[in-house]
């Protein structure tokens, strides 16, 4: 048992910018198949929330030349905490600076993990204010439930592709206190994958290997919803909309998540998926790791993991 | 926004000792309808967990003359937590003092709260080690998953009655640390009910007024199923075991939790419950506060709130 | 074991035609909140369909000075069937009269049962053929899922309200043969509900006594949802858009559906329901008969009939 | 539209039965994962029922050399029904001939498909009668809800490999009067699926190509569950007791079922499904022909229909 205090700075996963250059189709598809809120437009971003969101913007959705990731942001759990990170960045040299802000939150300290993402830390935060066509009935709730496609309740978490996994993942636990949840380690040491959470999630974000040994790449972020039936459903959704369903619904051997993968029509691989009421409660969870074995058995169920799982990012590598 | 930062000491709810003057027959219901896992025998009580509690025993269960709570704990999330919060309760006068361990945990600090239910912390547990017969299929789960019965997954909150709401729910957020989520206040400005969490759960512990004025009685506790629909089977499992059910299933409008409230054999009111993809992941959620004429409008969907769910706990009052 | 061979003429419900006072305000609750589509208009009455209904339409929306139910049709096995029952309707001197068709049907025969509702037989039909945009992804399937509100699938039964519940059932039993699945006989001998079927739905109407005495009101109609689980967030719809909820979620204790009931805003009650797995599948199924005692006990949880569910229908009393 | 009245004999699928070559550990499948009850022994069988099947036995479980199918049996609508059916299947030469009745049924008429599987028809049936123990709490049960493992509820279909789909095929239209609901014909004109029901289910038999142009071999039989819930979970107690998924849990293309396909201790293949509210109510329900470019999308989701499903049948060739 470690005689060290956890490191309890990161409340949670705020928001993520996904780069699109479908910039209509893609909003589109988040408006209409998932069921997504606007509120907010600045330059060529649209900013969008999902009906239980309680900040105000969740997604950031940014025309690019490219799909991809811009950046993702953690909310810390208080004023304090954000500058106690904010001092271990910039030590480790890891910091970009400032920005006063954007659309949903206040002054954000930019840096990079080591495999080059770029991400955020902030604790200023917009509540989200329903008006009054949104205003839900239950006031404990954000916003009005839409009754629209899948109905996504919140963002969950998001999984970067590193060229460099341990690194990535070491840059998380020390700079930033999030705790390893579970990994992959191949046979050759390797490791392959890392899951990284800051609460009871069992992540916030994941770390998959880029086998084209690309850096800085985006694999997929995922917004949660409320059961798995609603993810049945939307496996039909996708199918009568023409959404590429790149596998799934199936349930995850690791984190054991109910999941759907899809390619929005930007390019990008988005999941839903739902945790039923699992939880990390244990303040010292011991790492649960996965051989190079045990992976070969496919997800929970026995299917296989499909070949794009591994190769498939945004960008493309060509363009990276 | 506060200038404070929050206490984080406190990581969840580990475990309740309920007691039954009818030991054979609540063991009955715990394995055989709720589909628990006896984990241990000790004197007087029995020592039971779900199938993802990762500590070895969340339930306590004692022969006693009256049913009731005999008390509930809390683990915290650090050796350090653990003496910062008992440094806390002592210099409150609220200390009964440290007991050696009991079967599935370390060391642990005995208080009292306001209304005097006895609670614990504890840091020092037990990682529950399946036998071979009980091994998972899959390492990041803590057992075998039962298929029998409800197949509660873990143990969720428990539900306190208390003849003082204010000071019991004050004396959890000053000494412990707990977050208010959300609270009802009376016309009379006499506070109701309150829910305070120390995770990302809603809540942890619920605070109900207890209408006859008693101190120290026992409302509730709840385990989680990783469905509704297990919620809706379990009605039927109920149903046909001749199992009270006092009411549900329904959607809590406080909370948003899907419920199932029933009497187990031993004549406590025990719950399951479903939060969804509901979490409470702001550092810094506001209250949320409900008012007299808002609780008459009944739960989510219209019902109306037993007549008993207001008077009955455990203890009965003659005997408190 | 009775030597008489079923009469099998009868296919099933074929459509209802509902009176509204509102009618804009029910249109839009039918299609926004049920999801159904529209599919034709003609005078008063537009004409509507559930996404999976393979007859163009199944509920006729026609405006009204007041609310209740215009008629209702059921669709024979086979023009050869259709004249058999029409001969046995015309001896009984129940028949008013052939009409053309209507949108969706071809010539149907026109009667009232004992209490006077008016009903209709017929066999030409329209099948659905869905316009480009409505096509499915699976051709198995009458129209593409809309993934708005409810989503209801299909038309599944009728309730109506009579003074003479055994004359009502015994003419649909002799005069159309249709099967009487469950039964409600009070301790004055007074029958109190009837459910008949005609295929292996468990019932295609039921007919409950009107405890006002007055003839031919109608009490409710059903359309299916695939899940319980669209049913529960049906009831978080209804909620959020102000529709009013009578009673439910909850399931019947009588053939076992899992029901919400709710008041259209042209006042008529409607229902959405789901039956499992459970079908009729005897072809000499043995009558459930309640009594008045476990009528008493409520529905399958517990949960009590509301009082207005025995005393509500349309039209309003004082107008019939 | 035909003229011709449809053919209305046969009510349901009854019963099938089994072979296997591990009688005990089949038997312990059925019982203990499956949640079905042993309702009678005889000779080298052990009848099986599931909690909602109103007969006294759907399953037959004979242990034999190899596993397979020993024969499967529909129960007619009527005495006369079943008569009219003799006549027709002896006038063809199909007859095998009268059996005096089993465990569970009467009289019943043995007779062969062109493809050489063993069927009954019989009408005389045992209602089950459940003992003190296992009384339903709703008498519109059939027996009480096992809570245990998968809990079936009901015999749905069952599924055979033929050399000859097309003469199985139309055996069963021309001499049964079941009715072909959806199909598949390769670009060759081989029809390599068939699709076939009695009733208002989909189907109770499907017919399957069998690749190895082997005879009168079995595919699968299939029980139906009440919610997709419990196929998901079913796949949980699958992979927790070691048995053999197939594949699933998915959607299937054709008649989009929601299904789930495992092996039996004794090598069977065995399916649970969920139908959602879909039924075929049409009485002339159009056939939904599948094209060989169409079955190559794979299921509804998109599931690559895998490979064993084409060519693994029991018994083994070898031994046909």
């Amino acid at each position: 048992m470690s005689d060290q205090e956890p490191i309890l700075d990161i409340a949670h996963l705020g928001h993520v910018e996904l780069l699109t250059p479908k910039p209509q189709e893609s909003l589109n598809f988040f408006v209409n198949i998932w069921g997504m809120q606007e509120c907010g437009r600045k330059g060529d971003s649209v900013y969008l929330r999902a009906w239980d969101d309680y900040e105000r913007a969740t997604l950031k959705l940014t025309a690019a030349k490219l799909p991809g990731m811009g950046h993702f942001a953690f909310r810390t759990r208080s004023k304090q905490a954000l500058d106690r990170r904010v001092k271990v960045l910039e030590a480790a040299g890891a910091g970009v600076g400032w920005i006063d802000g954007d659309v949903g939150h206040g002054p954000a300290y930019q840096f990079k993990n080591p495999d080059g993402h770029l991400q955020e830390i902030y604790y200023e935060t917009e509540w989200y204010q329903a008006p009054a066509e949104l205003k839900p009935a239950l006031k404990n709730q954000a916003q009005k439930f839409p009754g629209r496609g899948v109905n996504v309740r919140r963002l969950d978490h998001l999984n970067l592709l590193a060229a460099d996994v341990t690194a990535t993942r070491e840059f998380m636990e020390q700079k930033l206190g999030m705790r390893l949840t579970e990994q992959i380690v191949l046979d050759s040491g390797i490791e392959a994958g890392a899951w990284v959470t800051a609460n009871n999630k069992s992540y916030d974000v994941a770390i998959a290997r880029d086998h084209t040994g690309t850096r800085g790449r985006f694999h997929h972020f995922t917004y949660a919803t409320d059961t798995r039936e609603e993810i049945l459903r939307a496996a039909d959704i996708y199918l009568e909309n023409g959404v590429f369903i790149e596998t799934g619904p199936h349930k995850h051997a690791i984190q054991q998540t109910f999941f759907l993968y899809a390619y929005e029509p930007g390019g990008n691989r988005v999941e839903i998926a739902n945790a039923g009421s699992r939880l990390i409660l244990a303040p010292d969870w011991k790492t649960i790791r996965w051989t190079e074995t045990e992976r070969k058995k496919g997800q929970a169920w026995g299917l296989k993991t499909v070949e794009t799982f591994h190769t498939y990012g945004t960008p493309p590598v060509e363009h990276k």
